[in-house]
């Protein structure tokens, strides 16, 4: 089976290096950004383009959700399956008159940082059995959990990644705004990040809850409001008002 | 030095343990709970008592904000150090005649969840250097990260730490919410979280964002909108504001 992967951004990266460390040959990575592409290509050994599309049996396209549509529109062959990698469009955005489908992998990407593939689940869906089937075995030969997804249920999944994984990071950046304007080194609060994230392995998230609002600790809250001030202040009372909505205190 | 903990519940309890690990004798621990207190002494080894506390060189109050000025005035020996665990109390709320200080771990507790004492920041203050010597190699005997710091800084610290560890709970705890109402396992978005802290290790949080609010995707956002409610669609919507605001989008 000919493949090729369209993007040259962190997915596309990751996606080619998942498949190339599996010894799964891919016919080409093909973008917009040659500087990028050379990159890629020569870590990965894959031919690279910029302009002559391959020929190929499986296309997956790894751009930026505002781009699927009208990169999946260059697929001019009709005897192909082509799979987008977003977590928030249907399979249908695809443009063209191949068979469509979706391979998300749930995981955030950035170039500089290795992965272990196979603890990235893969969501599936396909028009028919056989390209169901294809995909699947594709995942299943980089990552241990594959299943299958539908539209509806994707989009609730990269919603929930949203609140546990971008969210997660921006109160990070924001914490870290807070110390830096302390001049407190944030590698103090490491394994306290570790620590909150070790325990929902063993309790469930709403049973670990601690802090002020929990306690309902009305001295603290206010003592925190008056050291805040902009988008933090912000935070700080919705998180907090939604704590205690949450075990109705 | 004879010392007693006052308080029975997670810190008491884990403070106790880090104790008895180092093989440093505790006289007493002392509390109101007699069932929390029978389970500690019973696993540590260390007397208790709900009435009678005893006397000692330095007492650990080990119990909520709310009641440390309280609870501290039950201890009437002078010639004695007093410190208390808050991360947003300064030593002076101690109510009595002894010596004051305060004995801060930058940590989660919770009883049913073991922890690795040595990562533990700790962070003293005390009225004189005498005392400070005290706690300090006290706490070194615990942790490897031992730190002064002045009850501004511990506000900022412990203000921090509610960002990096209640705040992210709470987000674990409304993605789950989410992906239960959808019957996806929560299991699934384990390794894109374990990603997203170990991500903070080599990159800066700011540097590492990723998701629809910093790409500025606004049809994804628009889309997760109509598919939440209540206070998990105004975390959504203060948390994207933030960001936007964060990269000036």
């Amino acid at each position: 089976m000919q493949i090729v992967i369209i993007g040259s951004g962190n997915v596309a990266y990751h996606m080619a290096k998942a498949f190339s460390l599996k010894d799964i040959p891919l016919a080409q990575i093909f973008g917009r950004n040659q500087k990028e592409l050379n990159k890629i290509s020569e870590e990965l050994n894959i031919p690279n383009s910029t302009e002559d599309l391959k020929d190929a049996d499986l296309y997956i396209i790894c751009v930026s959700d505002n781009s699927v549509e009208q990169v999946s529109g260059i697929i001019s062959k009709k005897d192909c399956l082509v799979a987008h990698t977003s977590g928030s469009l249907p399979k249908e955005v695809l443009n063209g008159n191949y068979r469509k489908a979706s391979f998300y992998p749930l995981q955030t990407f950035s170039k500089s940082k290795e992965l272990k593939y196979e603890k990235i689940p893969f969501f599936i869906e396909a028009e028919n059995e056989e390209d169901q089937r294809i995909l699947f075995e594709l995942a299943s030969e980089v990552s241990k959990k594959v299943m299958k997804s539908s539209y509806e249920k994707r989009k609730y999944i990269h919603l929930t990644a949203v609140f546990a994984c971008n969210f997660v990071n921006h109160l990070f950046a924001r914490a870290k705004e807070i110390s830096d304007s302390q001049e407190i080194p944030f590698d103090y609060f490491l394994p306290l990040i570790d620590e909150t994230v070790q325990k929902i392995y063993e309790i469930e998230p709403k049973k670990a809850q601690t802090g002020p609002a929990v306690r309902n600790d009305v001295r603290v809250l206010q003592l925190h409001e008056q050291l805040l001030k902009d988008e933090s202040l912000e935070i700080y009372k919705t998180m907090n008002h939604s704590i205690q909505k949450m075990y109705e205190l």
